[in-house]
C-alpha cells in the first residue's frame, strides 16, 4: 500500500489562559508570562487533520472527506468554536497549552476514525506557533 | 504633494464577547449568536496603520517608521495584547465589535501622530472579516 | 458620518474559458492565449464585498454581517460555486473575464443592499490577479 | 547521509468534475455532491515537489533545481495548466480526485528523477484540502 | 465610466542598504539602525500594479494584461531582480527606502501606459511593511 | 512517549550571492545564473524550528518555548538579520545555498538544545523554495 494522505483544514475562535493550579499565583506569572494575564486572551485556531488513504477505490474518496468533515465539525469545531478553552471539562486539570490541545483533539478524533487511518493532528495557534501530534510511537507507551 | 503612504502591520491576541447591556439576555443571543457565548472567545487580531508620506526628505523615513512602531506598540499592542477586550474601560459602554475596535484604535492613535498624517486604520479579525476606518469625511460630523 | 467599512470574504470554485463569439477561432486563440483552450480551466475564486458602516448603533452590526452573508451566499456563492461560468445566462453574450465577473457580482448584489451601502466588490482570480469595482463614478454614466 | 530535502512549488489552473462511469447518474450525485455538477468547476492547483539532497557538493545545487523546474514544467505544468483534467487520457478510467491526481503526478515525475531522489509530492486543491504521496512503502506493494 | 481596476502582482529579490551621503557614518547608523549595516541585506519584494479599466470591450482585456506584464517585466522585474538596489543609477543620489522605490517604479511605468490608466503602485517589502503611491494629486505639484 | 512536536517561526532579511571559488567566473555564471549577479541580491528568510515534546509536564511548556526563542534569536536571527550571508565566516568556503544554510542553522542550534530534542529545521527562501533538514539518519555518516 502506498503512503498517501489527505489533510483537511478546520478553524475555531476560542479564548484561553495559561494557568495551572499546581503553581502559585506568582509562579504562574513567571512561568507563563503575559499568557497568564487574568481574564484570558484568545486565538483564531487552525486544526489540520491528516488521514491515510486506505485504498484507491475511487468512489470512496469523497465519502471519506464528507465523513471526516462531519466528525471534525461535531467533535472539534462545535465544541471549541466561540468558547473559552479553560471552561472545557477536559482542561479542568490541565493547562490549555498548544501541546495539550493537540493531544486532546487527537484523543477526541481517534475513536471516530476506523482502522488506524488518523495519521496526524496539527494546531496552528498563531502564525509563529505550530503544534503537531502523530500518535504514540509503535512499541512505546505514551508518557 | 504626491499621494504616497506607508502601512505598518501590528498584531495582538485578545479575548472578547459580543454583548450589550442595552439588550436582554435573550435579545443578545439572537442578535450576536455564538459571538455572545458566555466566557467569550478570542482572535489573533491584525492591525494595519497607514500614514501619508509628507515629504521625500530621505533621512526622515526610517525615523517615521520607528516612531510609528513605538506609538502603536505603546498605545495599541501593549494595551490589548493578551487581554480581554471586554474589560477595557473604553468598552465599558459599547460592544467589542470590529467596527468599534477600529474606531477606538483610530482615536487612540490620532492624537499621537502630527499633521493629519494618519490616513487609515484597518483591523483583520478573522481571515474572512476586515474592518477599515479612514477618519471623518471633510465637512461631516461623525455620527 | 465617518468613513468606516466592513469587508467580508467569500469563495467559490468554478470553471471558465475566455472566448467570444465576436472573434474567429484563430483570433480567439491569439487574443486569449491558453485561457482560450477548449474544455476550459478553472479557479478558486475569492470575492471580497465591502459595505459602509452607516452608523455606530452597536446592536445592528452583527445583523448586518449575517444579512450580508445570507445575500452573498444566495446570490453569488450558490450561483457560481462548482459551476462553469461560461454556462451562466449572464455570460451568454460576454466573456468570463475578471473585469466582467466583478461587474456582474456588483450588479447582482447592489439591488439587495439598502441605501448605497455597497462600497466595493473585488475578485481574486489567482494569487497574481485582482479585480475591483467601486460603482459608477458620480455624475458619470457607466460605459 | 543526512536527511535534507528541497521543496519546489509549482501551480496550474485546471477544470475538473468528480464522476465515475462505475456509478449511475444518481449514485454519482450522491457520492460526489456538488463536485459532480455537469460542466465541471475548477481550481488553482498548487503542486509541491520534494527531492532529497544526495550530497553537499555545492555547485550541483542550482543545477538540480533548474533541472527539477524543467522536468516539472514539461511534465506537469504544461500538461495540466489551463486544461480540463477530465480530458486527460490518464483520467479516462479514473476519477479526478486529489488522491488520484497526486498519484499521477508522482508517476509522471518519478521516471525523470534519478536515484530515488523524489521524496514527496503534494497537491493543494483548495485552502482547506491537501493531498500528499511519498511513494510505496518499502516491502509493500501499492494497492 | 465605472471605477473598475485590475491589479497584477510581480516579484523580485534584491539586496539593499539604507544609507545617505548627506549624513555622517554615525548619523546614518542612528537614523537607519540595522538597515544601515555594511554589505547590506535583502528582501523578496512584491510589486502590485493597478490599472483602470477604460472600457468593457471584452477582447481588449487579455491584451491589456499581457501588455502590462510585458512592460512590468521589462522595466521593473528585469531591472531589479537579483540585483543590489543601491547600485541602480536612479539610487545614486537617494536612499533605497520603500517610499523612494515605489515612486521610482511609478516613474518607470507611467510613460509606458497610455491614457492615465496607471492608478496605483504598491510595494510590499516585508510582511509588516507596505508602501503605496497613487500619483500626484490633481492641482498639486509633487514635492 | 508520543510523537508530539512544537514548531516556532523566525525571520531574518539578508543579502546573499551564489558563487564558489572552485569555479571560474564563467562557470559560476553558467551554474548559478542570475543568482550569481555581482553585488548580490536578498531575501526575507523564514526559519522554522521543530522540537520534540519530551513530556507532558504542563508547566515546562512555556519555559521551553521562551528558551527556544532566546536561543534562536541569539544564534540565528541576530547573526543573519540585516547582514550579507556571504560575509559570514561559516560561508567563507561554501556557497550560500538554501541547502547549506539549513545545515548551518541546524549545526548552530543543536549544541544549545538538550537531549536530541531538535527534530527539524526548515528554511523558506522564497514562496516557491523550501529547504529542510532533519539531522543525520541513524547509523549513517553525514556526507
Amino acid at each position: 500500500m502506498g503512503q498517501g494522505s489527505i489533510t483537511r483544514r478546520y478553524r475555531f475562535c476560542a479564548a484561553h489562559r495559561l494557568h495551572t493550579d499546581h503553581l502559585s499565583v506568582e509562579e504562574n506569572r513567571v512561568v507563563f508570562g503575559k499568557c497568564n494575564n487574568p481574564n484570558g486572551h484568545g486565538h483564531n485556531y487552525v486544526v489540520l487533520v491528516t488521514i491515510g488513504c486506505p485504498s484507491t477505490v475511487q468512489s470512496r474518496q469523497a465519502v471519506g472527506i464528507d465523513e471526516l468533515d462531519r466528525i471534525a465539525t461535531e467533535r472539534i469545531v462545535n465544541r471549541f468554536d466561540h468558547h473559552d478553552l479553560n471552561q472545557d471539562p477536559e482542561f479542568a486539570t490541565q493547562t490549555t497549552t498548544g501541546e495539550n490541545l493537540v493531544l486532546l483533539i487527537w484523543d477526541l478524533l481517534v475513536p471516530q476514525i476506523p482502522d488506524g487511518q488518523l495519521k496526524k493532528v496539527a494546531v496552528i495557534e498563531t502564525r509563529d506557533n505550530y503544534f503537531e501530534y502523530m500518535g504514540a510511537a509503535p512499541f512505546a507507551a505514551r508518557s
